[in-house]
């Protein structure tokens, strides 16, 4: 029994001494996974040290508050909805008065956000903390201007009392600590999955199948883009050899230099339909699509499904979210406006 | 030392064999306590035994699920918010393709709507399995042909293996048993406030300016209508005495008798704008409203006031619920439609 167990061990350390050739090669082709130590994931996560249990949880409570939109009826969740991969499943983003987006773009996960180098589409915001502003004054989001969504946080007392213990009495509850305070929360919105614990070493958390997969995907030179720990999350030229099957809808080509930003791949069963436009509904299809116009190359159903099996494997677990119970409005918070 | 607990231990009894004679008029006017037992609670919520931890979950998902509306971005939580209430903040409700509720009418809340006699404002329906699946077809609200709601269910596995957990592997996930199944989740969102303390004999839990209100409550004659564990939910003739204020915004006058659904004043303070067109954002104007329209008298501003103060007592402990993970959709499921 005593050798059995000396025998299990040494197995254990074996698999991290010699580890898996394809772990080797995944890291050096820039993969990375999602640190398992909180202390290292922090450092990533959150550099500058803004978390505080305090700020996530009011965090939490403004991501999910319809009456940071113009309507009352809209919050960050409806098409960053936290239940389905921290998207809305439509192809364009629909938002106040049932207005789609005008440029035709759909919604990215807020999941793993966080790792992003920059964010939106364009990747014109250089954190979540002022992403977070942008939808919020989108007309055809959730329509508020500023100082409405800083009058109607006012008029609730409970809202300025967590405020202050967020931050201390002398808070400023202003446009960009509530929307720092939305972002601070998306900074804990990290799923961990048995991808990770195959790059940090475990390597029987991958099935033969999924590994079979990443190896193709790194041979057909996929990680060039989807890289880092998001697997995406830089800006990258779009498309780069081929054109783009649905370029016809919208009007949408990157920012000044026709950069685009990477998705991530973290979670990519949930966040379908794919690409800036949400033309596409099948995975396969989708990293076919990306073989043609950005490798110029046919990726064969075969290969193509293989990718697919290592893509489900990056469906991680997310975090868990309590339901917030919203403070009440005052006879002085500004009124719902649907027009 | 002991003589004291003794002395302690008496008075506790003592508060109970000789119980605050608001206590008893209370329950003389009809109002009643949520109970504090489990199976007496189920004895009143589940009195056909449905609710299973295995429905109660699947249900869940279902009340968050926005792929159960045409569009796939409006779920039941959308309208009744559960971190609001359990309703929507906005006086009327609004839906598919931006469209008001033609009538106006203002989304009741469906915590402790299972203690309601009947379902919507004239009543038409007798149970929450029921209710279920009228704002789930109606257009201005999820805007779904019942066939629709079924194909996108049945289209996703995950979906139909929770269902024949649920129910046994024979089930035929059909619209009846989907609206069924988040009628037995919304048979769980009861909450408990000091108030039933009160009436469970803790003479304490309410202090005496929240029984100074309650006492006013009942001499002023509110227990009429506001009576039961929901203090509201049956049916009653509106106006009754002299004409509602603002019976101009919409065309609602009840059922065919002109009855109308009383509301339940639990949590009534997280469920402004009030009354079925939601014209008052004022409790206090409601309650003097009320005197108007139903009794016929003015009630004073200290009456008033001392009313609202016991209604803020009837606050209860929601439910904790964790954010549901939804399962993905398939090639197979039908595609959001938002026309």
């Amino acid at each position: 029994m005593k050798m059995n167990k000396i025998i299990a061990a040494s197995l254990v350390a074996s698999s991290v001494l010699f580890a898996n050739p394809l772990i080797e090669k995944a890291k050096t082709m820039g993969l990375q996974a999602i640190p398992q130590n909180q202390n290292e994931l922090l450092k990533i996560t959150d550099p500058n040290g803004m978390i505080t249990p305090e700020r996530v949880e009011l965090g939490k409570k403004l991501y999910f508050e319809p009456r940071l939109s113009k309507s009352g009826i809209i919050s960050c969740n409806t098409c960053h909805n936290l239940g389905q991969g921290g998207a809305d499943g439509v192809p364009t983003a629909v938002g106040h008065m049932w207005v789609a987006n005008p440029h035709h773009l759909n919604s990215p996960t807020v999941y793993n956000a966080v790792f992003f180098k920059s964010q939106f589409w364009d990747g014109r915001s250089p954190h979540l903390e002022d992403q977070a502003g942008g939808p919020m004054q989108a007309a055809p989001e959730m329509a508020s201007p500023p100082a409405l969504v800083v009058e109607r946080v006012n008029s609730i007392p409970e809202y300025v009392e967590e405020f202050k213990k967020a931050y201390g009495k002398d808070v400023k509850v202003d446009f960009a600590t509530i929307t720092s305070t939305i972002g601070i929360f998306e900074r804990t919105l990290v799923t961990p999955s048995r991808y990770d614990d195959f790059l940090n070493g475990k390597e029987d958390a991958l099935t033969k199948e999924e590994q079979e997969g990443l190896q193709v995907f790194i041979d057909q030179g996929c990680t060039t883009c989807h890289n880092g720990i998001a697997l995406g999350g830089s800006m990258m030229p779009f498309p780069m050899v081929k054109p783009y099957k649905f370029a016809n809808v919208g009007d949408f080509k990157g920012d000044q230099n026709g950069m685009v930003k990477v998705s991530t791949l973290r979670n990519i069963t949930e966040t379908a339909p794919y690409f800036h436009n949400g033309q596409i509904w099948s995975l396969k299809e989708a990293v076919q699509e990306m073989g043609t116009t950005q490798l110029g190359k046919d990726i064969s159903d075969a290969d193509a499904e293989k990718i697919v099996t290592f893509l489900k494997a990056l469906k991680g677990e997310k975090p868990e979210i309590v339901y917030p119970q919203l403070p009440e409005s005052t006879l002085s918070t500004p009124k719902p406006d649907f027009n």
